[in-house]
């Protein structure tokens, strides 16, 4: 322990970690928060990056500004790659941190589900470097589409944009490109607009599964009015890039595949000393530790974390109340053992329900109350809103918003990496 | 003459070929802007997007918004390469475009002067992904410099910023340099402040040559108060990425260096078939034509076009105004040639006085009355507020100003382009 100090490491600065790294700025410990960027993603509305409504300034928020005024907080920008558990120690590609507790909030990342074709071909929708090359790769298809030389066959591949995965992420994209391109229409006096088809894809007979059945079928019928495909009980095998290849054998000509069909923990989770979940999620006990960590001082949170819930044995949600709840029970089990008591916390998941936006002034709400169109979108922003990190963003967000809903203008509908190569 | 109308083609989206853009929208003519961006940039406000304080979207706006409402003006996104004015041809990466009159307007980029290894690693400021690497790379600064294994010198090094170029940009660029290092001063709790330098170098004895001497002195007076050495007469000649030469010899070791030292039009005005200044601007008469066009149908307005001021036998300065008010005179002369009328007007250039900030609260204005202080920036604010594209922008950049102003907050002060190779 330098200073006399207990020394805490946070590995991940997403929802979870940032939770935990205030409620231990206010304690007489020393905090490393590690994560491999400088600033805190705010997941949910990277959507909204990847078609122009947003900045990425605006949900991206430095990890720093959160602890501008805890001196005993700081961040190591770097990627870990492991946990030595028997030494203590996080190793990164900046060296190696050393920890008295530690705790990991890595997070997660797309899943493929083994499918190596479309991995290497279909977009992430996690990152925010992904969001900004689908938001690239969309307006910059309409330009190609457009140009002179272009085959019937090839523009309308061009025009086809298909969206794999049925949760809030898909449901939300495929609604924001489709409000994106009626944009996209005023602009391009010579593009034929009838060309333009967006596919929502979904393995399962349903979308938003964690919402009531009605509201299921409100949204499939509010994604049809936009002009959306949505299609149920179809299963994709392989994309190269120009054809996706569907398990009925079915195939769709198309340059633009959006993959949020599910997501694993990072892959860095097997180096650090516990047990993982086929979704690559750590094993953890009821108090959160890491199951089988050989000092007991290594705690998991969030989307890395693999807790089974109550008596359904099955798997948390991947979503951020979880994440922001555990930490709260990880900092108390922590202090705890730091004070000498090993009567640990269980932690017990609070389901605050869920809510999806389908587009400008349409949203679903599953509880308290169920709620559809206007006034249930109104309460997705609220809690968004809420959410954001902030004043400065929360009033600039809720300003755009004010200002896209008014004039349905979308700010931001640039392509920036172009390639200087004048053959592309 | 493609469905009777002549065809227009407009070469870059900058102020000049969005001006005329517009001019031409208006008549009975097929337009055509070809743009290797899909969008026009602010350049005056490029600094900003370098120091966090707007977004890309906030000072990129799409070409074809400008012309939403004229079917007969299309963006066609492409590199151009040259001309062939024997076959009123402009040769792309993506095919050949006729034209019956052809304006080129493509702008400048920076001038390193001959100096492969400072063109190799400064930092240039004339694009909109110079101004993100910028961004980046300062904030990646700081947090490389307070990794624990660091060097005093190595620390010192990355927190030596210097910015070469003493007319606006350097200037707006240096002041809004050491703003933001104030913002990030509260941030790391770890690093010592004090090994922070910005050094803003001028080879001439004065900033801002366009400004009256009061006003230069001025100028260097609030740049020294904010912690910003102001070197003149003093002349780079090296930078090998860790050490800029200077002509005296003097050496400075840095991991940072912004040039804005000058402008020269871009490489290919060389293939457009006239004949170039040393700055590689085309010659163009007194009406604007390219000198020496074999059809008599060529024009060249603003920072490509190498034009004599009056009787004083100067090139005009690489500025929006010039532009378009070039760009008026080009359209008016192009449609005097499409009626058969031979007399074609010759340009005037009316000068609009400078102008310049020097950070939040302070800026000088040249004219039409000198200011310094808050009422300059206010100003100053005002114009370019004014000439930045629609509403929406309009409303969000004085909103983030606004914000800005009241509370320092910089939004967006993120690193995007992270490498994942663990080396770096």
């Amino acid at each position: 322990m330098s200073n006399g100090k207990p020394k805490i490491v946070i590995v991940g600065g997403g929802f979870g970690g940032i939770k935990i790294g205030q409620l231990f700025a206010k304690e007489n410990v020393e905090v490393t928060l590690i994560d491999r960027h400088n600033f805190h993603l705010f997941q949910p509305l990277l959507y909204q990056v990847s078609t122009s409504v947003l900045e990425t300034g605006e949900i991206a928020y430095p990890i720093r500004s959160f602890f501008r005024n805890s001196p005993n907080v700081n961040l190591y920008m770097a990627k870990v790659q492991g946990v030595d558990q028997a030494r203590n120690v996080v190793i990164t590609n900046h060296g190696e941190i050393p920890y008295d507790y530690l705790v990991l909030a890595a997070g997660a990342t797309t899943n493929f589900f083994g499918m190596k074709s479309v991995e290497e071909h279909a977009f992430g929708m996690k990152t925010l470097q992904e969001a900004v090359h689908i938001r690239n790769h969309v307006i910059h298809e309409f330009e190609r589409a457009e140009k002179p030389y272009r085959t019937p066959e090839d523009r309308k591949k061009r025009m086809t944009f298909v969206v794999v995965g049925g949760g809030p992420t898909g449901v939300e994209e495929a609604g924001a490109i489709a409000e994106l391109i009626a944009i996209q229409k005023k602009e391009f006096h010579l593009l034929d607009f009838n060309d333009v088809s967006i596919k929502l894809i979904e393995a399962t007979p349903r979308l938003l599964p964690m919402l009531p059945e009605d509201l299921q079928q409100h949204t499939v019928k509010v994604l049809q009015k936009k002009g959306i495909e949505v299609m149920l009980n179809t299963q994709v095998v392989d994309y190269d890039g120009d054809i996706l290849t569907l398990k009925s054998g079915v195939k769709i000509p198309t340059t633009t595949v959006i993959w949020a069909a599910g997501v694993r923990a990072v892959d860095m989770m097997k180096n650090c000393g516990g047990e993982c979940a086929r979704d690559g999620r750590i094993w953890v006990e009821e108090n959160l530790m890491v199951r089988g960590a050989v000092n007991g001082n290594v705690f998991a949170i969030g989307d890395c974390a693999a807790f089974m819930h109550g008596d359904m044995k099955r798997p948390l949600p991947t979503v951020a109340p979880v994440a922001t709840q555990q930490a709260k029970v990880a900092h108390k089990n922590i202090m705890k053992l730091i004070k000498g008591d090993t009567n640990l916390e269980k932690f017990v998941y609070k389901d605050l329900g869920a809510m999806a936006t389908i587009g400008r002034g349409e949203a679903v709400v599953g509880s308290p109350k169920k709620m559809t169109g206007f006034m249930a979108w109104c309460a997705w922003m609220v809690v968004h809103l809420i959410r954001l990190a902030g004043f400065y963003t929360n009033m600039t967000v809720a300003f755009k918003w004010a200002l896209n809903f008014l004039t349905s203008a979308r700010l931001g509908r640039i392509i920036t990496n172009i390639s200087l190569d004048p053959n592309k």
